[in-house]
């Protein structure tokens, strides 16, 4: 196995970022830090799918106006969501005149499209790049399970799929923060074949991806102000910390996940947690951002985690494979620093 | 709208290719250039989508040994197809120990792929990469309409979905062919709405891309030759010549259709000729590939041609947008040559 951690020679900036969400994510702790909500979650259209199609757009437009650009300045947009052949993102950046790269990585898309973006940066071979994704919990709900107005049952173990889209603008390096290390995860399969319990499927994934970048780059988890899997929920988080501690990394006082932060655990009952392309994208996007503008977060670890799996290959009995992709994310920079 | 076409500074060779391929692909006129292939298109597996995984893993197989390396000398894995959530890359490629980026671009997925690679080849930000695409007849057809046991009827602008799979591994500039220039597409919505016109939808893209290519770099088509599209079979290979005339560019006499290659029209009743992310994908790999290495063709470009849809979004009377990405393969390259 090579080494998989990548320094970007010139880290790109994050720009810009916006974020758009449903009703409970908006009654949720980070409810403030959207930039757009629909309390109905329709955003007045007459489907679920067209819904989410719109938040995409909207989140795009959104992260364009805050940092004053136009879709011709963008080199490349990177795309994708949970909804069969990602039509979310096709249909819904449909108006965007920029050269498009659609992505699949479940819930882990967001950061996918984060390394590929900030790679050709940061190597020079674009200037410009967009990054989109979206969950809605009703499209996906009744794309890989029931629809929602049956009002079916879910154990404890099954996450939320959040109703949440972000959009990101990435340039050539200018201001933090920076994408300053980026690293692509393989996928993990270790056998689990219960489609309602995603975060004991990605665990793993984040695990692998975790212990090779410590022992790559010689960090300590300590190194950090944070690490933040993407949506493990509750399942996922206490196996991850677990096990890390298993292999030598005592993560515990600075992990976090994404679908552990969108929601109220006492207040709102989402079961396991939040889950979806939406979630970890727009928990970066809004809440992580912003601790980062403010100084309170300075260099963190961001873990995107994806459950592969269809409603067919489960029916097949074939178990769900996950991956773990990461990015370093870092307000300032050392030029010629090590790994 | 900035310049979309890169000129990669140290364009990547592609150093080995394989394909496998079911009966109809073997029985067809380019039958003997495929690497590998089933008469049962099981691939000795109970499921067609297993069937299709299986495929997956015998062309990256079949690559890696024919540049008789191993995955743990590969730093990055692209790799996609048409099942919902791309679950025959995921599955199929499970046992390879390989950095893993999803891809969804439809029919295009072969060409998103090369380009991604390739652009990250020639920056410096990896050294080797591999693609992998596939489609299987019998998987595509029972989730994008029935299964193909009913029998149905289909009409004459509907095309064949391949079965097949092809791989790639590319490395640093090292002997012929390169990936000299890459050039990734927009999306283009015009209108169609008919499932079982997928030429139709796709072409605008590819002319859009082609137009734009020739304007951006100032060449013409009698510059190369050839110009193979990914698979718009008889429909959209005939609007594309006749809308290319509009246009002021020529084609007929170097362009060609993977779609059309891959079956014999008087011989094999296709309707209007093959499609899908194995078309494109398996074509390049054996027959076109060939005839670079014979000196044949020395220099062509391969427009990757996708249609964004699903079966839902059809059912909603959404329209289909199409998406075409573009490379140009080269057996020699003027490293001070201009776009």
């Amino acid at each position: 196995m090579k080494t998989a951690v990548r320094k970007l020679k010139n880290p790109p900036s994050i720009i810009s970022a916006a974020s758009v969400c449903g009703a409970k994510e908006k009654d949720g702790p980070l409810g403030d830090y959207f930039d757009i909500h629909d309390s109905t979650d329709t955003f007045g259209k007459d489907t679920w799918e067209k819904s989410e199609s719109e938040m995409q757009r909207l989140a795009l437009n959104c992260a364009l106006s805050k940092c004053n650009m136009r879709d011709s300045e963008i080199d490349a947009l990177f795309a994708g969501d949970l909804i069969n052949q990602c039509i979310s993102s096709s249909l819904g950046l449909i108006d965007f005149d920029i050269p498009f790269f659609g992505l699949y990585g479940a819930c882990s898309t967001a950061v996918e499209g984060l390394i590929l973006s900030s790679s050709l940066i940061g190597n020079g071979t674009i200037d410009a790049a967009a990054v989109v994704t979206s969950s809605h919990n009703c499209s996906s709900e009744r794309q890989f399970r029931l629809p929602i107005e049956y009002g079916g049952q879910r154990p404890p173990t099954a996450q939320w799929t959040v109703t949440a889209s972000a959009a990101f603008i990435l340039e050539k390096c200018s201001k933090p923060p920076y994408i300053t290390h980026v690293m692509p995860g393989r996928t993990v399969d270790k056998g689990i074949t219960d489609a309602n319990n995603m975060g004991a499927a990605m665990a793993p994934a984040a695990i692998d991806t975790l212990v090779r970048y410590f022992s790559e780059t010689g960090k300590r988890p300590e190194d950090f102000d944070g690490i933040f899997t993407g949506d493990l929920g509750y399942e996922g988080f206490s196996i991850v910390t677990e096990l890390m501690k298993n292999q030598g990394y005592d993560i515990e006082s600075v992990y976090s996940d994404c679908g552990l932060l969108i929601y109220n655990r006492q207040a709102q009952d989402m079961h396991a947690g939040g889950s979806g392309c939406g979630c970890s994208a727009s928990v970066f996007a809004s809440y992580l951002l912003d601790r980062m503008k403010k100084r309170e977060l300075n260099d963190i670890l961001l873990v995107g985690t994806g459950a592969l799996m269809n409603q067919m290959s489960v029916q097949q009995g074939q178990s769900i494979p996950g991956v773990a992709h990461l990015i370093r994310v870092q307000n300032s920079y050392d030029k010629e620093g090590g790994k």
